[in-house]
């Protein structure tokens, strides 16, 4: 169902309902970009405080304007789900003169790659619902409630309403009125006199005016006339224009101004809009799945809770505490059993695989009034992919409940058979930590076998391959022009990297991971020579595929934005996700993994193209 | 005329034809913002070059998407002039893998306007025509030719295309194929071998896949097939998928690849796009008109030009060489012999007075194959407001013409009676300095009445009247909230201002207007005292019309944003534009102001709605 601000108010009710009925609840938003900038990007060798810092620092500036909601609600008679998916579009346009102007960013490539898709730009601009964080809400009603305590105590007997902008002014003694405008003031006061003349209409809307007209006219119509009360109103196509109305009384003019104070407090409960969907979802306490959710809930704790905090520990905890139980699906494919069954996590193929055995195709009906989500043109709709990422879930909890001994259909969403995918956050892209933990330390990041160099800026790919050829293959994540960290394919090759390449009068400079993190530059002593007098750079590779323009310049490897243009990320050779796996192993989670081997493609997963993202 | 991507390539030549044939060019464009941050906001004590950094520093963040060209041809037959108004969308859309992704802002209420106003932004993001700048363009050349180059040097006898990113890996050794890719690779590899075998088509197009996937199937294909050549293309969907084709010999081979680089470079090419009009527009040196065009003429530059120097003076150069002869209607308008007559010089309303005595309306035809213009929904509409302003010009010309003695109808565009108005950009709210003059020194600010003053944040409006108070009224431009600008309206009165208010053991703190700017803080020695003991602050007027919130606070008279929401700037006082009417007055340019006594109304038009800005 989609929901803008035109049906919002009439909807809200039926999204409360379906919240607190059903059984779990799956989300999806679209951005208006992804990395703020290229040299901003994910890295594989990220810690977790930095990909969370980089994350943060990315959906801060961009929005969030489409949101995909759907909720789950288990039919015991029918034993099949009722699906209900909502799809928001959402905008921050600032609902009166007051109230928060934002800006934000856009990526051209993401902007293109939605358009592509078929998005709809103008009913986000023109119908989004609007929001505003519960900060935002306080200072609104603060300023108000102060504005409206002042015009009681301040207000004068005239008949003109106090407080307006046009009143809140420099100058002191009367305006003169400048040659030109005074036909235009004429005008008006005798569309005044006409309609106090009359007495036909109650009120009476002026032409379109601009800032000085009516500062002009203020002044003006306060000297002509009695009996009248003088509002500001802004029309459809933004024209402003003053709202003359007759008032027989002070007492009237009083009931007047509570009518209008009324209108502004009720004017800040529309612009709350859609975060009350967000809080009823986080009040509910109930399961909220995602596809690779990191980034929705990023923005959505952003732009409809509280400001993101810095530190890393704040935000899980802050995480937790607005959302207690999370799946992500993504991970959850990428985990076992699925992960071996399973050629791509993408949120579209995955859904497709596991329509198939050994999965089944889930029991899921749209709820009457949902309209039907069996065309297949909707990927990237919010709705569409929240009601995807419920269907894989299914899919995927029913498979873990078939393979128990007492095999009973339906696997609750408190059940502990999803202990193991609980409340843990997919990450794209990491070398070896595939997951945020939200409620318990992450995995340690074992890099003894990462190094990080330095080398002359005419280095390619090419020159850190011959470099490294006495340990094997290797890994390189560029981190600028001038250094790189380089990962080793075979590990035990680690403690022989530094006795024979970190020598005097090399032109690059080599440390270990761990000291370069550390600060530990006990190495770097070693200066690297000034000129490139051996290993003289081959060409070959890295000018093929990375823009040089020094404005716009990335990486290899370090993908120059995600949506669409991502894809081209080399599948690294260094296991790292079977630590993840011997873990969980070793903490009993997933047992049927003990006896599988995990093979060196063991975290490819982790490197595929996200097409689902956004 | 409508022009998107879909027509553009067609439409050129017509632009180019009319831009030659033409007597003049009026131009204008929609952005996505006007600033890029509440503080940045112009001020009314803004100096020259402080405004040109602000400018300058919100087009560099924005995004002009919407560009109005509007050719005037004059037909010396029916003695009418013939307008052609092209509306272009424009986007940065990446044509390639390579290109430049830009990140550009939106502000909230501008975006929020233009939707109001019937913008279509789908258009913008899904047709806008590409561009690159000069130094883009030149980048992606020059890449480019590296590539291929590289690709003529180390191409390699495989049947396979070199140079293509899946090539350019980490790994030297092949990779494993995980199981569950095994299925995937195995399918692909029968369709090749079906195509191979059949001989039917001569290309195939693989299903969609991801990076990784490629990755596998480039290097399987290479082992199992000889006589095909791989490329990796993109979908409307933005799915990328391998195309293979049979080719019979290394010639064959060479051939495709020959045709492949003629492509890409034919891609560079189409990505320059609408900077190809600029260019034409620069190139033909004429008359280059446009409405309040400051933002419009730095968005030009920066988007299709050169980058904006950060020298002010740097500026006017570059904008003098890019367009040697500019108009600027609403300066022309707010100047005599106009200004008098004028009550609004905001385009719609300007264009409107000017169809009326003593002016007449212009005599214009649409040229065959542009549609009319003649429903009075468009505004906004870059194409529209473009030929609005030429026929503001035309209006204003022609009244020109009709004062000399010798009136002959049309004024030419290379006429000396435009002199007084030419190559001068109207600048918005400047208290004193209504324009930038590209070919000269900019006027010289007198400011000797103005004063810098801090004080305690509790501080209103209404404390500073009412320490001004012996000097008369004042007119204040807030800096933050604690300290302020105040200009006398009584000029006489500023040697008494030190003398009266500079004292010991003050709350607040003065000094002089350009003390403060040049950082002679002589006076500033005089610290103000801590406690707020003498003049108690007034609540009564700040907080009415200023939101307190901190991330989003405005002061009073820094508007927070200009397109819509824009308006209650309250008039000032302070005379100021008659200044620059008398130097224009002893240059002998308009004698006839000379007995027109210029009030104290002045300089009201310098503060007015800009309801036309954008």
């Amino acid at each position: 169902m989609e929901v803008t601000r035109k049906n919002f108010k009439e909807v809200l009710p039926e999204v409360d309902k379906a919240i607190k009925e059903c059984c779990f609840i799956a989300i999806d938003g679209e951005f208006s970009g992804l990395d703020a900038a290229n040299h901003s990007h994910i890295a594989p060798f990220d810690t977790h405080e930095e990909r969370y810092g980089k994350v943060k620092k990315s959906c801060s500036d961009f929005l969030m304007f489409q949101v995909g909601i759907c909720t789950f609600k288990y039919n015991q008679k029918t034993e099949r789900y009722e699906a209900r998916p909502f799809n928001f579009y959402v905008f921050p346009r600032p609902h009166s003169r007051v109230a928060p102007d934002l800006r934000f960013l856009c990526q051209a490539s993401s902007i293109d790659f939605l358009a592509s898709q078929g998005f709809n730009f103008n009913k986000v601009f023109l119908e989004g619902i609007s929001y505003l964080t519960p900060e935002q809400e306080g200072n609104l009603r603060d300023v108000l409630q102060q504005k409206h305590r002042e015009v009681s105590l301040f207000s004068s007997p005239a008949f003109t309403t106090p407080g307006t902008d046009e009143q809140a002014g420099v100058t002191k003694g009367p305006i003169h009125i400048p040659d030109e405008q005074k036909e235009f003031i004429r005008k008006n006061c005798e569309f005044i006199q006409n309609f106090m003349d009359e007495l036909v209409k109650d009120t009476l809307n002026l032409p379109p005016s601009n800032g000085f007209q009516r500062k002009l006219l203020y002044q003006t119509i306060r000297q002509k006339f009695t009996g009248v009360h003088l509002e500001t109103k802004t029309g459809e196509k933004k024209e402003r224009y003053i709202v003359v109305t007759r008032v027989k009384s002070e007492d009237e003019l009083k009931k007047k101004e509570k009518e209008k104070q009324a209108a502004e407090i009720a004017e800040i409960d529309d612009a709350v809009g859609f975060t009350q969907v967000i809080k009823m979802i986080s009040q509910s306490g109930k399961l909220l799945l995602g596809h690779n959710m990191l980034l929705d809930i990023i923005h959505i704790l952003h732009q409809f809770y509280y400001p993101l905090p810095n530190s890393y520990e704040d935000f899980k905890a802050m995480t937790h505490c607005a959302f207690p139980r999370i799946v992500d699906t993504k991970l959850m494919g990428s985990m076992n059993p699925f992960k071996e069954k399973i050629p791509s996590t993408g949120l579209g193929d995955l859904q497709k695989f596991l329509e198939f055995p050994p999965f089944c195709k889930p029991e899921v009906d749209l709820a009457e009034g949902f309209s039907s989500y069996n065309t297949p043109d909707q990927h990237h709709e919010a709705g569409f992919d929240a009601y995807l990422t419920g269907l894989c879930y299914i899919s995927m909890t029913n498979y873990l409940g078939s393979l128990q001994k007492n095999a009973s259909g339906r696997v609750s969403p408190t059940s502990s058979l999803l202990d193991p995918y609980v409340n843990k956050l997919f990450l794209m892209r990491m070398a070896d930590a595939p997951y945020i933990d939200l409620t318990g330390p992450d995995l340690k990041l074992k890099r003894e076998h990462v190094f990080n160099i330095s080398f002359p800026k005419e280095w390619k790919n090419e020159d850190l391959n011959q470099l490294f050829s006495p340990f094997g293959n290797i890994q390189i994540s560029w981190l600028n022009d001038t250094s790189a960290y380089v990962s080793l394919y075979r590990k035990e090759e680690a403690k022989n990297v530094m006795k024979t390449l970190c020598k005097d009068n090399t032109v690059y400079q080599i440390i270990r991971y761990n000291d370069h993190k550390t600060g530990n530059s006990a190495n770097l002593r070693k200066r690297p020579m000034s000129a490139p007098d051996c290993l003289p750079p081959s060409k070959k590779q890295k000018s093929l595929n990375v823009e040089e323009s020094s404005s716009e310049s990335a990486a290899p490897f370090v993908s120059r934005s995600i949506t669409p243009p991502l894809s081209d990320i080399i599948a690294p050779e260094v296991p790292s996700y079977a630590d993840a796996l011997k873990k969980s192993v070793k903490n009993g989670q997933s047992n049927k993994s003990k006896n599988k081997e995990v093979g060196d493609h063991g975290d490819v997963k982790m490197f595929e193209e996200p097409e689902n993202w956004g």
